[in-house]
C-alpha cells in the first residue's frame, strides 16, 4: 500500500481525499493543516494533525500531496517538504515555472526524494496533450481552450469590488473560434476571439449596479480583453444554480505531414463536473507515480513529461499490455 | 543527429520517410526492402539495400523502423532485428500482443537494444489515453470509435470476393451511440450499434451485384455483425472519390469522482487525412524516444507505456518546461 499524506484541506484537498480513498492499492494516512485540527472535520476516518507534526520529517508517509495555492504557499511549501518527503503540487503559475521547477530539484535531489510539480489538468492533461501532439506533427500548431468552466481566480476578483456580495465567473470558448480551429483553418485568434466571460453577481441592496459592471468590464487583465456580460442575480439563485465548480476545455493541435501536406486534427478535451475533484484524482495517479519511481531509486524534480504512463496505473504491464495496448 | 533505417516500403514506410525527413534531429540512413533494391524508387534521397545487408548486423542505424503486416511480417520480423538493432513497428493483432512482447523482449534484452513494440494510434496514442483516462478515474468506463474511415483489411476482404474489381470500405460511428456516450450514459453498445460499414465496390462487366451484396453483408467477422451498406461504382469515381486514406476515430472515458458522484467525461479524438503518415509520424518520435533511452542504457521490448513523453520531442526539457507546460 502507497502511504499518503495531504496538506491542505480545501477543494483540492478533498477532492486528494475522495480519489485516495477510490484507490485500492493507497491508504491516507494522515490529513495536516496550518489550522488548529480539532476545528477540522474531514470526510474520510483519517486523524487530522498539525503541519508541526510534518516538520519533524518523521511521518510515515510515501509522499505529500500538497494542496495550496499557487500565489504564495506552494513556492514556499513545496521546496520546503521535498527536503523530507516525496511531495506532488499543482503549482500553476505558468511564468514561475522555471524557478519552482529549481527549488524543488535543489531540495528532493539533496533528500534523495522526488519533487513533482505542476500536476493537475492544465497545467498537466493539457500540458502532455500538447506535448505528443507536437513531437508527433512538428509542421503544427496547438490551441488551448478553456470552459464552460468557473474561474476562482475571476470570481474572486469580483468580490473584491466595493457592493458585491458574492460572485461566479464562468470562462466560455467562442464556438466560431472552436469551429474554425476544429476545420483545420489555422486562424490567429486574439484573446477576445477566444473567450468570453460570464459573472453572476450578487450585491448589496441600493448598490450602484452600473458602477460595479463598468468596474468589472473594465478590470485590467482580468477583463478588460475580454467580451464580458454581467448579470446580477439573487443570493438565492447564485446558490441554486452556480454553486458547482464545473469546467474543461480542449486542446486542439492541427498539423501536417508527407510531401503532399495531408492535413490532421488531434483534439484532447475534458467535460468535468467538479474541477477540484478531477485535480485531486489526477495528482493521487501521480502521486502512485512518485512513489513508485522513488522507490526504484529516481530523485529529483519532475513534470508529468518526466513520468512513464504505466507508472500511473495499479495494473501490471502484463494486464495493461494484455488489455489497455 | 538519430540515424533512423526504414524496413518496408509500403504506404507505412513512405509515411515514417515524410516525417523523418521532416524531423531536424533525425538523418534518414537507408531504406531496407526484401524487392529487388533497384526496382524501388523512393522519394528521398537516400540509397534503397536489400535486407540482406540489414541482416549482417553492420548497418550503422540508431533506429529501425519496420514497416511490415501484422498478421505474418511483424512476428517474424521483430524478434529478428531486435537482436541486431534497436526496432520499433506497428504490430496491432490485438490478441497477440503478449506473445509477441516475449519474442520481442528476449532478443533485445540479450542484445542489449530497445524493441518498441504496437506503435500508432491503435494501439498507440488511443492505448495511451485508455490508460491515463483508467489511472485517474479508476470508477469508469472507456469507449473506443474509430472512422469515418478506410479500413484496409475490409477492403482487401471485399477485393476476394468473385467478380470484384476494386473496393474501399470505410468504417463509421454511429452518431447516436457517440452522443449517448459522450453524454455519460455509459450504454452497453453491441457491435451493431457502434459502427456500421460503408462499402464502395467496382465489380467485373455483367458480374452478379445481387450475389456480390450478399456475400460481403454475411461475411463472418469482417461485416455480419455490422449494418453494412454496399454501393457499386465506376473504377473513375473509386479513383476520384477514394483514392485517400483517411482515418480517425475516439476514445471517450466518462467517469466519476468523490463522494457525491461527479461525473466527467474525457475525450481524445484523431482526425486524419492520411493514416499511414500520420502512423508514420507516431512511430517517428517513438523511435527518437527508443533511441534516446537505448543511449542511456535502457533494453528490452517495451510499449508506449514505458516511455516517459518527454523523450518523444525533440525540444530540452527546460524549453519544454518553460513554453508547454
Amino acid at each position: 500500500m502507497i502511504k499518503v499524506g495531504i496538506l491542505g484541506y480545501g477543494n483540492l484537498g478533498r477532492g486528494v481525499e475522495a480519489a485516495v480513498t477510490l484507490s485500492e492499492d493507497m491508504e491516507l494516512v494522515a490529513i495536516y493543516t496550518r489550522r488548529n485540527p480539532s476545528t477540522v472535520s474531514v470526510k474520510s476516518n483519517v486523524p487530522v494533525k498539525s503541519t508541526e507534526e510534518l516538520d519533524t520529517g518523521k511521518e510515515d508517509i510515501d509522499v505529500l500531496v500538497i494542496c495550496g495555492g499557487s500565489a504564495t504557499d506552494l513556492p514556499e511549501m513545496t521546496p520546503k517538504y521535498a527536503k523530507l518527503y516525496n511531495v506532488i503540487d499543482s503549482f500553476d503559475t505558468h511564468a514561475r515555472i522555471p524557478e519552482h521547477f529549481k527549488n524543488v530539484d535543489d531540495a528532493s535531489q539533496k533528500a534523495g526524494k522526488i519533487g513533482l510539480i505542476s500536476c493537475g489538468w492544465d497545467p498537466g492533461m493539457f500540458s502532455l496533450n500538447r506535448l505528443y501532439a507536437t513531437a508527433i506533427l512538428p509542421k503544427g500548431e496547438a490551441y488551448t481552450f478553456w470552459g464552460k468552466g468557473v474561474s476562482q481566480g475571476h470570481s474572486d476578483a469580483i468580490r473584491r469590488i466595493d457592493g458585491v456580495i458574492d460572485a461566479r465567473q464562468y470562462t466560455v470558448p467562442v464556438k466560431d473560434a472552436l469551429d474554425r480551429v476544429r476545420a483545420g483553418e489555422n486562424p490567429e485568434l486574439s484573446t477576445r476571439e477566444k473567450h468570453t466571460r460570464e459573472c453572476y453577481v450578487v450585491v448589496e441592496e441600493g448598490a450602484d449596479k452600473a458602477r460595479i459592471e463598468k468596474e468589472i468590464k473594465e478590470m485590467p487583465n482580468y477583463f478588460a480583453d475580454y467580451d464580458t456580460t454581467v448579470n446580477f442575480i439573487s443570493e438565492e439563485e447564485l446558490k441554486k444554480n452556480h454553486s458547482g465548480l464545473p469546467h474543461g476545455g480542449s486542446v486542439i493541435y492541427t498539423g501536417e505531414t508527407g510531401f503532399e501536406g495531408n492535413k490532421h486534427v488531434i483534439e484532447y478535451s475534458l467535460k468535468l463536473d467538479s474541477n477540484p475533484e478531477f485535480t485531486g484524482a489526477v495528482l493521487t495517479a501521480y502521486a502512485r507515480a512518485v512513489a513508485r519511481l522513488n522507490s526504484e531509486g529516481v530523485k529529483g524534480a519532475k513534470t508529468v513529461f518526466d513520468i512513464a504512463p504505466a507508472y500511473l496505473s495499479p495494473i501490471s504491464s502484463d494486464e495493461l499490455r494484455a488489455h489497455f495496448l
